[in-house]
């Protein structure tokens, strides 16, 4: 298999694969300049949580390097990074992490490599989370299967070989994998754009279709399981996650087929007791009015756009996280 | 109300609404030549069956005027419309009652003003069968309602006001429409570029929201009923349409969310005794590569793209025609 790289440090620099580029095109940025990272992040040159952590992380060590007045540069370097994007909770868990290790090591010669170590560490816990979910989430395959699944949860969302797109990359390799549908995941095609160049580099069989044709596809007897990531988890399991998650939740339901989760634990959200506490964000509409260049409606069409939903914890039959596939019913506690 | 048409004789040519230029463009086609018209329909310039049954007949009108080889010129533009659009039922119901027509008539004088006066009777029957949709279909709101629709299925579809949108149309003049929810429709956005420009034409209050925005809306009480058309209905009550539209019917089901259809009872194919005897069209992987002349995916990529799909009848709560309302069971006979 080709290995797929979101972000790669290669001589002390950050190796960035334009996402806004793909499929069509297969481009790079290589910097180390922290407020390029920061425009990277905001053009979602990068995206997937916990790769905008990661990168957000190496972006903090780049800013400190050759400096003298440390305190002054991390303070810039750090307000900068967190104007990004205000939803990604990984963001600022990366963010804090690297300020910790900053003013601990603040008297410290070499804060640059110092800081540098850390930010590799990051990127290579997230690689090992992204193993732990693929192996754990073996387990729900019960034969060679067909599955759906929805947004892009792979290599290009993380810093390691994804979350729930690789439960369906290590059963592949395992001949556990029969096809994978892509739901395009409108509107901004992550599916078709993102997972579906994914799977293609991999080799696995896959066809994209419109998110309303995963009924058809269900019905049908092409879907044998369904899998999708989650941006937050509450306490009692139910999840936010793309919009048309929920949708999908309420075709499986209706379909009898199982619908699973895969996310990092740091997904879960102790301070959230159910799916009603999680704030919708919504997004502009010109997300429809647009694609690429190329403008399709008016500017002054009403449009309702919400950035995810949520699907309530009766409708999910397991979630995959790197320590094991959690049951329901679902308590997360913090212990 | 601005009267939309889409299609209207004018000294008589025939007007044609370009559909493939909405919304950003309002654009007319003017013509009198039958093979301008067949491209236009070839072009989706004109589309919905009914609209397209409408603009052939006038095509083989106008291909008569002036003729001194009657039999000749009449063969040649009739087989010409029956090659535009293959799996429209209108359009060959339409040229057949041309043909019958022409060769009633082959002997009179005047046979091009006999055909004209024909081809408007088509018209006119179709604005008569839209306008007994929209009243039949008021007897499905109990109060002022939210409403959510798939595809196109109003005047730019038809020779009159449409179907399912008229029922929404006519519901909004007497004050029982709160809302109209309008999806999107991929592959080719029929609701967010047609749809939506008609209730923004017609100051009905609507938003667009991706497909699978659908559930979610639903969940949020956002929607009391749904109700969209229908491009063929079996005899038990089966019906294909859209792509998309099972996906609804299945959503509907799961909110107690009642679900209707509205067409013209020449949609019910009464050679078809269920859904299982329709045979589902595929589409082009095209429609998803590209967006009007904007590259979005490489040419190569694997997709399921059927044009429709089927509901069915257990999850249809009626169905509406210029007739009546249709309850469950249903049993269409061919009396």
């Amino acid at each position: 298999m080709n290995e797929i790289l979101s972000l790669e440090l290669v001589d002390d620099k950050l190796k960035i694969l334009d996402q806004t580029k793909l499929p069509l095109h297969e481009e790079y940025i290589l910097t180390d300049d922290y407020n390029r990272i920061a425009i990277a992040i905001e053009r979602l040159e990068v995206r997937g949580a916990p790769a905008i952590g990661i990168a957000a992380a190496y972006a903090i060590a780049f800013s400190m390097k050759n400096k003298i007045e440390l305190e002054k540069s991390f303070e810039s370097s750090y307000q900068r990074l967190r104007i990004t994007r205000p939803t990604a909770v990984n963001l600022f868990y990366a963010l804090e992490e690297m300020k910790k290790i900053f003013f601990e090591n603040i008297s410290s010669k070499g804060i640059f490599k110092i800081l540098l170590q850390r930010a590799r560490e990051l990127h290579n816990d997230d690689k090992k989370m992204c193993n732990n979910i693929g192996n754990n989430g073996l387990d729900i395959f019960k034969k060679k299967s067909k599955v759906l699944t929805h947004c892009n949860t792979g290599s290009l969302a993380t810093g390691g070989e994804g979350t729930a797109l690789n439960v369906i990359k290590t059963a592949f390799k395992v001949g556990l994998i029969e096809h994978v549908h892509v739901d395009e995941t409108r509107p901004l095609l992550q599916g078709s754009r993102l997972t579906a160049w994914e799977l293609s580099k991999l080799g696995i069989p896959y066809s994209i279709n419109t998110d309303s044709t995963a009924a058809v596809l269900m019905n049908g007897g092409k879907v044998d399981l369904v899998i999708t990531g989650a941006d937050r988890i509450a306490c009692n399991g139910d999840i936010a996650n793309k919009i048309g998650t929920y949708n999908l939740a309420v075709l499986s339901n209706y379909h009898k087929i199982p619908f699973y989760i895969a996310a990092p634990s740091t997904t879960i959200d102790f301070d959230c007791a159910t799916g009603e506490n999680i704030k919708i964000e919504m997004r502009d509409k010109k997300e429809f009015n647009f694609f690429g260049d190329q403008q399709i409606l008016p500017t002054d069409i009403n449009a309702y756009c919400p950035a995810f939903d949520i699907t309530p914890n009766q409708l999910i039959s397991g979630i995959i996280t790197e320590s094991k596939i959690h049951q329901p019913p679902f308590s997360f506690k913090n212990v």
